[in-house]
């Protein structure tokens, strides 16, 4: 195993580069003609990102290229919070706009991430219990971006995104909240689990949210310090997580159908926060 | 005025054509080899679908062309249902994929439509009181779908949705529901108004949702026949459909931001409702 390299599937990587993601919905690819925003290609383009402060998400470099200066871009771009993913070259040839990526295309951020302690100390200053949206390695970008909002909009303290497995702050999510993203506090962790455990020690509950949970949501108390945890649009909660939470809980189904769409699901949980806490 | 034709911006036709739209959240359009599935190209396709009684959503047919067999396919498709809407021919080329389109393109419906009094006697027959959503005007298919997807799972009896001016039950909005366009009950109605009165005679009480609406959404009493209304992604309710609800509710922003998306409020008020019921 390469040290700072993970395993992420071609198609994954196409999704991302391609700033849409979510075959399952059907939606296209982008024309190569309109790169998401933030895309940086080049050596020279990603050490003036990196020199200049500005946050990276993801670095695609050329599998198997073994350039001393490329490798220490990589570290330097890994040291400063990226995460690195070796593709196909012929794979960044298609991705690549300039057509002159030199072996590596780079995701900046749309707006820059925070620490969960800075979440925390949001809802502090705000006098507030935390009201916290975990999301589980999602990886529609309109998703996230419909969560962002959603949670600025129920006055939510902050969001936390994984590193990996996880579409990041670009510049489709950014759209898709609808302005949310300038407002909202994001944490982005290189692992869920840690956080949770980090969250638990300074007394935050964490609640699943999963169709089999055992815990109708009204049944949950948002009220104290909550963090509302958000699955994967297909496989919902990973085991671990799961067994991390406090408690799962499941928004009741009236119909056929077993569970809303991720979005949909984190808004009826937030509004289900809201309420207890203005009654309680 | 021509008598079946209605004003239909380019943009729009060609948003629907793609089976996509709402640029404003960059997406891009459908690539040309990958047609919406239900696009019907070419005199003799549209024939034969109307002919087994397919469902037609809407008819493109080239503006200016006074082909009478053109004209009589068009007043068919209408008579049966379809909106029938004339476009520049160029445009009609770039939107066909078979390169035949013979002046003519039309979009099936990916489910049959059932009427009003259906979703009324649906509810009826499961000895309920009515919970309808009623789309004003969404052009969003994944707004729509995700919309079916909540209203299926907050066991609703159906939605509405207007004829023109709004996306129909395209293969986008299929999938985007998840599966739940084969359970809900959709009725598709020529004037939204004309189906708020109808409702109303019948003793369906109509929400607008509205982010200046007078009523907070727990002082609303969904527990009664319910019809709500959910606006365009972009303006909202429209004017008239406002003045004609009982009364205009809103969710409680907590935030900077003014607005929940489109189908973000239609699953926080169907939950709403589901909370209130199960209490009632």
């Amino acid at each position: 195993m390469e040290p700072y390299f993970e395993k992420y599937s071609l198609l994954a990587v196409k999704m991302e580069m391609n700033g849409m993601i979510d075959n399952r919905r059907g939606r296209p690819p982008r024309p190569e003609s309109q790169p998401e925003e933030g895309q940086l290609e080049g050596r020279n383009a990603l050490t003036e990102a990196l020199r200049s402060g500005r946050t990276i998400d993801k670095v695609f470099i050329a599998a198997g290229d073994t350039d001393k200066g490329l490798q220490r871009l990589a570290a330097q771009a890994k040291e400063a919070g990226a995460v690195v993913v070796p593709v196909d070259r012929r794979k960044l040839d298609v991705m690549s706009v300039t057509h002159a990526h030199q072996g590596v295309i780079a995701l900046a951020a749309a707006h820059d991430y925070v620490s969960i302690e800075d979440i925390l100390a949001e809802a502090a200053a705000r006098g507030e219990n935390a009201l916290i949206v975990i999301c589980d390695e999602l990886t529609d970008p309109h998703n996230l971006g419909a969560i962002l909002r959603s949670a600025e909009c129920a006055g939510a303290h902050g969001v936390i995104i994984p590193k990996r497995r996880s579409v990041g702050l670009t510049a489709t999510v950014a759209k898709a909240s609808a302005g949310a993203l300038e407002y909202m506090k994001v944490a982005r962790v290189g692992n869920v689990n840690a956080a949770i455990a980090s969250l638990k020690k300074q007394g935050v509950w964490i609640f699943g949210a999963a169709a089999e949970g055992s815990v109708p949501m009204y049944q949950a108390d948002f009220t104290g310090p909550t963090a509302i945890v958000i699955g994967n649009e297909g496989d919902g909660i990973s085991p671990l997580v799961r067994k991390n939470c406090d408690a799962a809980v499941h928004i009741p189904m009236q119909g056929q159908i077993s569970s809303l769409n991720a979005s949909a699901a984190a808004a009826v949980l937030l509004y289900e926060a809201v309420r207890q806490r203005r009654e309680g």
